[in-house]
């Protein structure tokens, strides 16, 4: 079968199952946050319009200086992206035909932009259901590798790698003359985190790649940035289009950045919903992993298998994100966004009927 | 000087001559449609909101479907692009390390987007004031590219070529093996124009890229599309990073091309403004290019280097698009964009005081 690369736009999944999107469904598929975006982009949505007019600010100034004045960086080591998936793009380019270590499971894009970029793809594979960096057997691979892209926390386990682990690994991969990409997407719903922005100081093999579409959630008009030393963003920068980034996103982005007590309340509401729902699925004997974020992987273990579950969920239209494209899962497990109270409660009901009959 | 590589976003232009940048002044260094967007896109702009929130759709079907239908070719012919320039950056990351023929003076963004995928860049000068291609001393020149870009009608000129023209260098161009990307991005201005998108089934060599941006005056949220045969098509889809053209695009693209009788009266304005502002131009002593479009060069033949009446202008908060980035034009040359009646009335008032002094 033919299955869509990613969550979200459920209508691309029904068609490839043969089915019909139902009217009323709720989409597990796309990680975003459930609390929709800070209020005051809804205040401002009607200004935004006479904005459309003229052209975005190609050099994104007012953004990069509001990223560089909070992660205390000079601007020149910041580069705004099309959405996180752009700055992939540009690495990928920048990484033409040369040879990338992937850890798998993992967002998918890494290997989609680099392979159409004629990289040599190299894997090394988590084991589940911990999915846990084993640090001797990646480092003996780092030395055939040109770059290494690390998604902490890692989509689509959820998983926060520990910070020790991380610093080892971008030291030996200096040592060996490996990039590495650390894909920090989903960092800003980590209760507990320690930001590796002060790290490109002093390692100029870091690259750091973050979006603003998860917490904030407006993936509908792209946002991210990527941090590095200022001639790794110059060489970057020579790749990306002109005016890529619209203007909408570069007035939300600044907008949204102004709000810090939105995301610490975003990160209270999906931790006590995380606690609500993974107490649930331990009572009634589904495996998750061990994620430390807005989203989960699952599994019945009494299946092998996942898709006699995934195809009920389906048809209750409760949709989760299959795994038929993460090397390592092939569909052994589901991965769930944490939506809103109701929904989830919407979620456990179904995985209750499920439980019930099997 | 480090002068601004575009029109619009003054504030960089100010601050190259190291001016303030005034509260109140006319831009004509952006080629926008001076009658905004579709009235319907105001109207809707409040539904809009909830469409941030999700992911947009990939595939961009229903735009692509309503595009086909107009241009009655098969979807598979036509790439989406986030604005015209993206389109200009893949085809030119197609073209990496290929030798590319550029006719100058023209758009500025297909030489930084060839030398960033380190093309070799090969040039046939156009000569004003008249700007028109040579066919012969051109077609000498193709045997030594892998491809071409055509800006028809051309920026910064405004000259529309002739049809016949353009169909033997394609055929040329195809006898000699080489691309032909003809950048239609103000097509729609042209009152009298016949489409080259038939040709694309004859023609394997032939990528046409459009923007919707200029006629419906939405630079803000990007928006373009690319039309080839279905080969090359996916070769490029496979450079193209994923969730590119963001929701907003895809909903006002929808939108804009249901108004058919918006593109009609603004033809019929612009056409009618350009007749008035050239009556002026040449009682005044100016001499134009005899542009078919929305925007158009000046220069006052008593000046070489127009650079004292740019700075007179810029004093007066009206402000041209430079020619210094042109080659074959560096700055003896300026462009204006036609702008509605009152600012082109303010332009030449304007103009008439200096002519008034030199």
């Amino acid at each position: 079968m033919n299955w869509p690369s990613h969550g979200s736009n459920p209508q691309y999944l029904y068609g490839a199952m043969g089915l019909m999107l139902p009217e009323d469904y709720t989409d597990f598929s796309a990680n975003i946050n459930p609390l929709g975006p800070p209020p005051a982009l809804k205040e401002k949505w009607q200004e935004f319009y006479q904005e459309i007019f003229v052209y975005p600010d190609p050099y994104a100034t007012k953004l990069k200086k509001r990223i560089a004045q909070q992660e205390q960086i000079p601007d020149q080591s910041i580069l705004i992206g099309n959405g996180g998936a752009e700055l992939i793009t540009m690495v990928a380019r920048m990484l033409a035909g040369k040879r990338v270590l992937l850890i798998q499971p993992t967002f998918s894009e890494y290997e989609k932009a680099c392979k159409a970029n004629k990289c040599e793809v190299l894997y090394h594979h988590l084991k589940g259901p911990d999915f846990e960096l084993n640090q001797d057997e990646l480092h003996k691979k780092i030395e055939f590798a040109d770059a290494l892209f690390l998604c902490n926390p890692n989509n689509p386990t959820g998983i926060q790698y520990p910070g020790s682990t991380i610093i080892s690994l971008i030291e030996e991969c200096e040592q060996q003359n490996c990039l590495v990409i650390l894909d920090e997407a989903f960092f800003d719903f980590l209760v507990e985190y320690d930001s590796f922005i002060p790290y490109i100081n002093r390692f100029s093999n870091l690259i750091i790649i973050r979006s603003m579409t998860k917490m904030f959630a407006i993936p509908g008009i792209r946002l991210g940035y990527l941090v590095a030393q200022p001639t790794v963003i110059e060489s970057l920068n020579q790749l990306q289009s002109h005016w890529s980034i619209n203007t909408i996103a570069l007035l939300a982005g600044e907008l949204c950045l102004q709000d810090e007590s939105f995301i610490n309340m975003t990160q209270k509401y999906i931790r006590d919903e995380r606690k609500r729902l993974f107490a649930f699925f331990k009572n009634n004997e589904f495996d998750v992993s061990s994620s430390k974020v807005n989203f989960y992987l699952l599994k019945d273990p009494l299946l092998n298998d996942q898709f006699p579950l995934f195809e009920f969920l389906i048809k209750k239209a409760v949709i989760p994100r299959h795994t038929f494209n993460f090397p390592g899962l092939e569909g052994r497990w589901l991965r769930f966004a944490i939506k809103g109270r109701e929904e989830n409660n919407a979620l456990m009901e179904v995985l209750a009927d499920w439980r019930h009959h099997h």
